[in-house]
């Protein structure tokens, strides 16, 4: 089993910019704990960043047309709130998709409460910081295999 | 440590109504499988459940004045929406409070985008039915742990 | 064939206070009234009141439950604009609901124009007093006939 | 006593359309049944139908010019809601007026829960289809005989 | 010089319903008035009055292919408030229009604050009861002349 | 009888600016305009221009304690589309408030198409320039008879 | 196979008024130029313009009861943007639709970006002048010939 | 004289949690506050709080029916913002009803700044801490002599 | 211990119009009143009424500059709902605000629901008539005697 | 005479995801056809996809600096929604652009209803899968001989 | 060459309240300043400032009608969001104005983002504390020199 | 003292294109305006632009981690408007922020009034051409100034 996991736009940056909100993670350090989660959980974990929409929407039309993952973990970051492009994207895969944030975006500025890509993602986590990478990963793969079963 | 479960309205028919949505679990399975995983995460856990929002609201103020739980793991069910009660009940609290559905709520009806009770949450997790349970306990004795260390 | 009559929150108090809105019957005289069309009509009737959301959703999860109804006859009171939680208790039967009304409330405040009950039930009658129950009744026995048939 | 019916836009088409949503009942059929409730409830009834907002005005002000009726049926079809022409119409009236649909207009396209017709009816009846109808006529007679007395 | 008057929707009842909000003047003495007035401003007046869109538009596309009138005063009635098709077809005129209502649509009920109307119309009188005909017929010769010279 | 007329903020400026929508009458003329439609109609004209909503105010203060006039046209200006202070002052007088507009305000920028004053006056005109006042006169002079006969 | 061709209200207007967003063609030469195509195309084209809505729903009725066409090309005209009433007349209909404007709807005023019809139409046209009608010509054909085969 | 002071949902938590917003004061010391103050102003002051929307609104029933008390002190708590079934309950009573809150909701979250329950109480105070409720008991015994004079 | 009294516009004019809302006391006797209650309270009570805006903010920076009193006391008037010039002013004090209105806004027109005074007031009072003055300045006399200690 | 023809977002998956709304064409399929239309009609069709907006844009730079085409037909796909950023591009251009959609976006969700892009198009095309395309590119052909000539 | 600066409503506070906001300089400060910034441009600067809207426009006029400045600059204050008054006073100006705030008002409570100033201006500047005006009067000088070459 | 110009999408193509919007400078003429100003100001100038707000990002992440500028002056072009993760890039910076427009976006089409950037820049100057980026840098140099002293 497959797995990948798509950081969105500024994800990049995690640890290097003080915040109360995010904790003091860095990405690789996440990308890390994902994998070593996957080990443990029997699943090969992918991790791609890009700050451009256009890459993140080829990562997942490539998985689309290669089959070559079970299943998607992404966290759009500002994305989340206006990009029908990727909506778009991750509406035409039948594998499923998560979506996690490491804040609690309900719980922010108003036009953070609205997320155009929940409809087209199995389920939200959001506010655990790492954990909810974490969590959501364990999420995907019993995803992945109650579908696959 | 010890953990609160509480389960809003219409949550006891669980596994009683046909449902693609929920899967087919009863409540009372669920409340076995969250002991089953607090045993394995070393948390006591008490599950309680009503159709009555003075019942939830008085366990909230009983856990509040005899500081009886460590944490508290809520589905509101359709109180999400509208019970500014409810939340009043969860703000004054200073333990962690944890936000779980079974469907995506983020997907369904407009009216079920928002909910009032996430801002005095630390997270909301929604989606994978059973599993939003069990993810939503991992998340608060994590959140328990980091907070009371 | 028998039916459940739910009568919402402060209907208790029909007839006991003046008003040009639901003429001078008390609730005592409406389910009398009720009755003795069910006799007509060959059905039995049960009547239920109550200020208590709780108790509302435990009589409709007894009813689903115990299959102990073929139909529910409700006026939600003010519960119509707000109460998620009994659309959501209604919405899991499979026998038909009717949703009655003493006033016209399409033509009263605006926040009374909007039912929340209204896209789970079979339909609505609104405006023609103690009448309301009495068609109410007429349409949920048709309606059981012609789904039973 | 007599009543007057009125049919607005497209509902010369009952019956030849497939529809859940309707039933199978010709316009005609609907008359008759109507006809056949006026005779039982000693009540004569007369039917008119149009696509023409112009003709069903028309009708509305003969019969308060002429006072040829005693209460007024009406089923608006679409121009429930948006025709403010027709409101006026009927709000002159001093007659009762009752407004009757056969699908529930609340649990459909949101467009679809507005009625500015309402406002000037005595009642709505709305998702029994030609029982609404039929309800609808008892109402409208127990309301004539109400105020006649 | 002649001026063309439209009576809109439900006018021929002017007079034939009682009402503190138009007095008790009749179409046909409105009519009259206007042409005294007309008489009195050397301005030939002809009215007309329909309770059917088509032929008021009728009407206004006649003067515009045969130039038979130098101005059009109209009371539109209840299609003040959405009949773009009436606003389109005086848009196309290049003689002036005057928009009177005898009552004053801004004081009353919401949805008749907006006039779809006005922003093809030369300026707009409400209020003033028959009144309102008369000073509408003054300005709409006023305005003739202004453009004329 | 006597009539105030006010003029509102900015309108000392007419026919001191470039317009297309007010054409090159100065206030000055307007008034005289005025003063001289009084005579014509046997009613003394007083008229009074302020860019303070206080003096406006204290103008129509006095007219109510004193009463030193039978009715007043007004042209509030700007403050037509927010000044409920206006509006109060002018919801307290038994005697008639005709509203007048030089451009058809309806036909300007959205801001512009809501009159808080509309309300509390008898009627609006708005678009003939000049004429609107003059015609507003006519009007106002028409309702103090019908009220004072 | 043959196809029928609805103008709306104003539109027998074309040509007659002078315009930049419509071009000089007049209706008659439209119809010819649809009519040519026709012929081109294989399929007879029979046109019909109204400023009725109810006779425009007449002959919506009347190909749907006779089945005398195989798909209907509409220019709505102002209907497009509030009547209900041609919604549903269209949307009882199993030949597809097509929508046609001359100008681009979606560049002109906000209360023209918004079709009612646009929800019963297999797709719109708008912006190119007579051209709109031709190509929504060709692309009905398309339609017919697709979903006959 | 007697007046009951009813607290709504949560309010039985003052002065147990920490809170800059409503200061250190139990219920139990407001309630005797009051009764200290009900003594100064000869009026016998019975208080009563639930978390239990019932068994307020069965207070109210009580006291209507009963006729046990002369005015009502209200403190809604959250039920303020959507309680329309408490806002029905207090709609049926003739004796006066004041609505008191300690922090100012109308300087809190935009969904505190609408009370449900305002349109149906003689007046509101906010925003004073206990010395609400003082301020409402004064004014409460205000009107009810001023009304029972 | 000094306390400023402000009364907005059109309040001259209390006493001088026939009110249900308002009762029949004068400006004049209110502020009789006022002091008396300050003298019992040991408390100096300046008052000040104006209908110019700018007055009223010239005594508001007055009393900021000079420190000339210890609390303000404030009916808005029509101000109340759109003069952020007068909530800025407010604003800048550190001295207590309280807000008081003689009628019950929060059950008028909506456009008086909203105050937007009220987020730099310390509470607010409306409703009682002269009565919401004198609990105003209880209020008031209160909060400065708390925030002195 | 040369046209480009611009394929946004996601529109490279064309033929590759199982779609009611698009059909199976592949996106290689719709150039070819797009060209041998080209053809027919003595056009040159240059073909250009990608799913990076900057790169979109580029080409219409390159086309406005270098005027190496006549007309621009674009598919903007999810864009089309919310892209500020193409619209400016598309602006300053002095060529004809043609808007198309394979699906009709005006009976989809809610924010598929609204384009940016459609005030800076000549028209819009939606609803006839390829054929919008072939539509599309006569119409722009069109365009681009008629403002030529 | 002269340019009139033009400070609104609490603008003579600057200074005199302690802010995070503005800074600490005084309004003569700041006019010393500009002057100071005015002679080394070339360019008489006079400063005004009041708290009343009438006086404001009554600059305006003047300026207006003696042809007395260049330019405006202009810190409206709090009537940046609601006086059309002010608005429509600039609006009949054909010298510059160029408007500026100390605060960045885009980056404050929601009703401070909507300048209806703004549309009535050359350019906008905020957030830079006493150097919005220095760089506002940079600005409108380029903007008088510009447009009077 | 470094600082770092961004411009945003489109704007490689100002002075290409004609425009009483922006004036005839070309992109390579401001930048070298702005560092001839730097030079004035003793201040390092460097610019960038692109149309992919990746790159844009990517240069803001360079100086948050290199610490390579003291301040970041920035035209976001239509990202402006909606691009939340611009706005996310800019507001993990400690540097100031300016944000410059040529036109006055305030005066435009509706949506280009609202800026998701100013809540996380310092100040916004907008409609002065090319000078408002010369101002921008001004504004920018000053705050460095007053923070680093």
């Amino acid at each position: 089993m497959k797995v990948l996991v798509l950081h969105g736009v500024n994800l990049n940056m995690f640890g290097k910019r003080p915040s109360g909100l995010y904790g003091n993670w860095t990405l690789k350090e996440i990308d890390e704990a994902l994998r070593e989660l996957g080990r443990e959980l029997g699943v090969e974990v992918e991790c791609f960043q890009s700050n451009s929409e256009a890459e993140i929407i080829g990562q997942i039309h490539r998985v689309h047309v290669e089959k070559s993952a079970d299943g998607i973990l992404i966290n759009p970051g500002a994305w989340t709130h206006y990009s029908y492009a990727l909506r778009d994207a991750l509406e035409m895969l039948t594998i499923p998709v998560v979506e996690v944030h490491m804040s609690n975006i309900h719980a922010r500025e108003p036009f953070r409460h609205v997320s155009v890509i929940a409809p087209v993602a199995k389920g939200q986590i959001s506010g655990f910081g790492i954990n909810s990478y974490l969590l959501g990963l364990r999420a995907l793969v019993e995803e992945i295999r109650k579908t696959g079963s």
